[in-house]
């Protein structure tokens, strides 16, 4: 029996008391030893829990960055702005909207999802500003709402993914994961392990196999933590023994998240990926990728665009001298070694996703 | 230059003032933060470190095997047989032996050269006892004889695989190795970072990419360390990105070394080694496995016959509740996927490798 409700929301903006806005997230850098749920006001906090990966996840981090752009508007923007008189206000609160959003969109390079939705909320500002009369507290309250929706639609495209993906596993499927595409990268119930719940929930799961995903270890900390609280059979595996695992026919498919995808289905995802995606390739096996529509980047052709995030090398190993450390975040997946790209809005061939998904 | 002085022997048997003998090991666990030479006359001592992995690789826990066996035969075999009686003593001491080196060659399943160092000194042992008129403590000397014996063909043995090694790679080359087939593993020297020392001192190579080895750690600890000691260029990388540098065409060459290879080819090493060679056949690079004529195993038909050793949970992660953890130390990389196999007599095609090796 699938124990969801022991996973709590990820990402979670609240109305306090008071009438400030703020946001709750966990701190996933202390799982699984400690779930330490976070509230505060300040959007730098959350800028910096993006950068420090407090909150990860492309679509969490969608969420959390536009959430940052509300707290700001709502606890400094809008009554730092009024201070310059009722003339001034408005043109002081955009400009400084565009720096504070700018800053937000930065907080890392690769996920789309945080662009997109840092231009949300920006979007429902700017088009709050231009009707007259409207208050920046007003304004304010928009960009909460629209946080609220964004919270509300992931959860929704969520299911929707594990509907469709769910369809594609075989009875008693043995499923393989790299990284955390969880209830703990999206605000609630996950993109690949949204797949792995819904398929769960009609009872074809016999097993995931968590990839430990270094050097970070979301499969280790969080995969395996999440899927256990859930009450879903999870073995945890080193990255390297993934292949041994596919030689013994122990996995039936691949199910795994992805940070960007490029127009022609090439998918930018945690680094490992792309190595599961060639062995699973060599062993006969599907690998899906599962996203939400906030993670197709159409201005990008292929997946060599795609900006990778270089990480410190002390994620990796304490330094030994005379050692050097390469730490790439990510890696690119191209679209010929994807069997289908699961999205809300159905399962499309990589090449095609794009277009079907952003037309519909 | 190359620096392979500033590398000790891994394990070395020596006799003390006291005429006891001694076998001295590098305690691999504690690098690269401590580099801590043992020394110690208690052959349950060596049985220890080479399943703790104090002391591990294929040739080295060879070595280490045998000279167990000979530390036993003289610092305890050996009288404790005398005081059974002049009659009795070589009767106790020929079933002791057995006992002992079945002991030894049993402390990890999957390394044939443990099981092949200990017979070389049984066998010595037995040819020994069959003489008229020999003293168990000439038996003892003849044991320690043939563990130097073998030290000295250990390192005879990775120099000719460095030569032949090295004519394979290109100029400038950079090559990506797994775990550690380093002096670390070996006597002295090594068998795939042989093959690279050998390379280095004709200026042939560029940069080693040592992949991390999960979960226990050779090549971040000991890969890593031995060649930043010996002045070759080297990038540490987790498991998971050695498919994003093949990609990248950073990798010029793979080079392996092996624990136990079938008559067919078929070749045992570290976790993590197969999906390494699945890569390297995706992206057309070589992929070479170095192993002395020690390391092959006739008896077996193929790698499906090879003992995996099967390591603990704790190895891994701590502990997560409702989290099962899979921790194979081996994994068998299949002949095709195999360019050449590296030895002391030449390169061969994996297929033929093993007649070609023990017939010589």
């Amino acid at each position: 029996m699938l124990h969801l409700e022991r996973i709590p929301r990820s990402v979670e903006l609240v109305r306090a008391g008071d009438g400030s806005v703020r946001l709750r997230y966990i701190d996933e850098r202390l799982l699984p030893d400690n779930l330490v749920v976070l509230e505060t006001g300040d959007w730098l906090q959350v800028v910096d829990a993006i950068k420090t990966l407090a909150v990860r996840g492309a679509p969490a981090i969608g969420a959390a960055g536009a959430a940052a752009v509300a707290l700001w508007a709502a606890n400094d923007g809008a009554s730092q702005a009024n201070s310059h008189g009722c003339a001034e206000a408005p043109g002081v609160f955009s400009a400084e909207l565009r720096d504070i959003s700018q800053h937000v969109a930065e907080a890392r390079p690769t996920a789309v999802n945080l662009e997109w939705g840092v231009r949300r909320v920006v979007r429902v500002a700017e088009e709050a500003l231009s009707q007259s009369g409207i208050s920046l507290s007003e304004v304010a309250d928009a960009l909460f709402d629209e946080v609220k929706r964004i919270e509300q639609e992931d959860e929704a495209a969520n299911r929707a993914m594990g509907a469709h993906g769910a369809a594609l596993l075989p009875e008693g499927a043995r499923v393989l994961t790299h990284c955390n595409a969880g209830s703990l990268a999206t605000v609630f119930y996950g993109t690949a392990l949204g797949v792995v719940y819904a398929a769960a929930e009609q009872g074809k799961i016999k097993r995931v196999y968590a990839d430990e995903t270094r050097p970070v270890g979301q499969g280790a900390r969080l995969t395996a933590w999440e899927l256990s609280q859930a009450g879903v059979p999870v073995t945890l595996i080193c990255d390297n023994m993934a292949a041994s695992l596919m030689a013994r026919g122990e996995v039936d498919a691949v199910v795994v998240g992805a940070d960007r995808i490029a127009a022609n289905g090439d998918a930018a995802n945690k680094i490992g990926t792309y190595g599961v995606a060639v062995l699973a390739k060599h062993h006969d096996i599907p690998f899906y990728v599962a996203a939400p529509a906030s993670t197709f980047d159409p201005q990008l052709e292929t997946g060599a665009q795609i900006p990778i995030e270089q990480r410190s090398a002390e994620e990796v190993s304490r330094l030994i001298p005379g050692v050097d450390i390469w730490n790439p975040a990510f890696d690119v997946t191209p679209a010929n070694l994807i069997t289908g790209i699961i999205t809300e809005k159905g399962v499309f061939a990589p090449e095609k996703a794009c277009a079907a998904v952003l037309s519909r």
